[in-house]
């Protein structure tokens, strides 16, 4: 049996940080990994501009919500449903998910999480385990699952590797290049075929 | 962070195989495990019974897709999904299920599958791996989540022990009994608040 680990941001929605930057008019949020590359420091950058102004989690989801799935997603996911199992595993938050889950017809998603103060700002952000991609695919494999994994960057690589099948999905030139074992899909409609593939192997 | 762990049939859905019987008329279709206690000879006989009668999968499915949700629970599910995350851990196989999976709208379901003949009929069924639903919340508390799981009947006290928090719905009384430790539960207005008491208690 089989089940697909797929990422979020990249592959079913856009970047959520590079939104709420261009929704809010905060030039500084659309800092990501490639500009700080210690995830903690850069984490702690995010928070404290959103503290210095003022903006709650609510304002945050206000502006996450008038985001809208990549055209083609949510058809996507259903017929992934349809045909066998989907996990949804980011390195997001749960609550700045949700209003994008919701337009995706919730599926399962594995993420981290952020604590809240009683004046609804953001107090700090909790990572429920480091490589958490990665020891997912583990633990489904445990469970007798066969994996089919895709991703778009390089924070889903461990990913694609540990599953029994990797697909990228409209990754950068730089990623292609590094890792040309791993078959690249640029459009949704290759996603299926590949998966069609994959799981027709599998039967 | 949590993740809430739920069986199939007696919480969401009907039993399977007693409406299966009932919607083909044919009477020993309604044996279960309190008939036949090893599993293995009851899925043989039933198989032996839908083989006899030439009973496709397609046949099957159609007969399952009369069958809807118990009342409540789509909302129910909803609801859920709006809060935390839930998979739902079957003895089922998933070719049976997906009718009903779809009425639910499509949460994550981990169980077992059927092999199918060129001719549509049922050849075998694979059992993914002994204990399951025990395994799979060992495996997401691997994963760093707290595991609340919900459950009807004997085939789910080692998933409800394993857990952080099990919780019984609509169990028999011998069960009620034989497990005193387990709140118990008997609508989904119950099962909501207890959960939104154990999701309180974990934040």
């Amino acid at each position: 049996m089989q089940v697909i680990c797929a990422d979020l941001e990249g592959v079913f929605v856009p970047e959520i940080w590079i939104n709420v930057a261009e929704k809010t008019g905060i030039e500084e949020l659309r800092l990501t990994t490639r500009d700080i590359s210690d995830y903690d420091v850069l984490m702690r950058k995010r928070l404290a501009i959103l503290s210095e102004n003022r903006l709650t989690l609510k304002y945050i989801q206000d502006v996450i919500a008038t985001m809208d799935p990549m055209p083609g997603a949510v058809a996507f996911i259903e017929w992934v449903r349809s045909v066998s199992q989907i996990i949804i595993l980011s390195d997001t938050f749960e609550e700045f998910a949700r209003p994008l889950m919701k337009k995706l017809g919730w599926p399962t998603l594995l993420c981290h999480s952020l604590s809240i103060a009683d004046d609804g700002m953001i107090a700090d952000y909790n990572l429920r385990q480091q490589n958490q991609k990665y020891n997912a695919v583990k633990a489904l494999q445990t469970l007798n699952y066969r994996v089919v994994a895709m991703g778009d960057s390089y924070n889903d690589i461990q990913m694609l590797k540990a599953a029994d099948h990797g697909v990228l999905f409209r990754p950068p030139d730089n990623v292609v290049a590094e890792f040309p074992d791993l078959p690249v899909t640029r459009d949704y409609d290759q996603l299926k075929s590949k998966l069609q593939e994959l799981l027709d192997l599998e039967d």
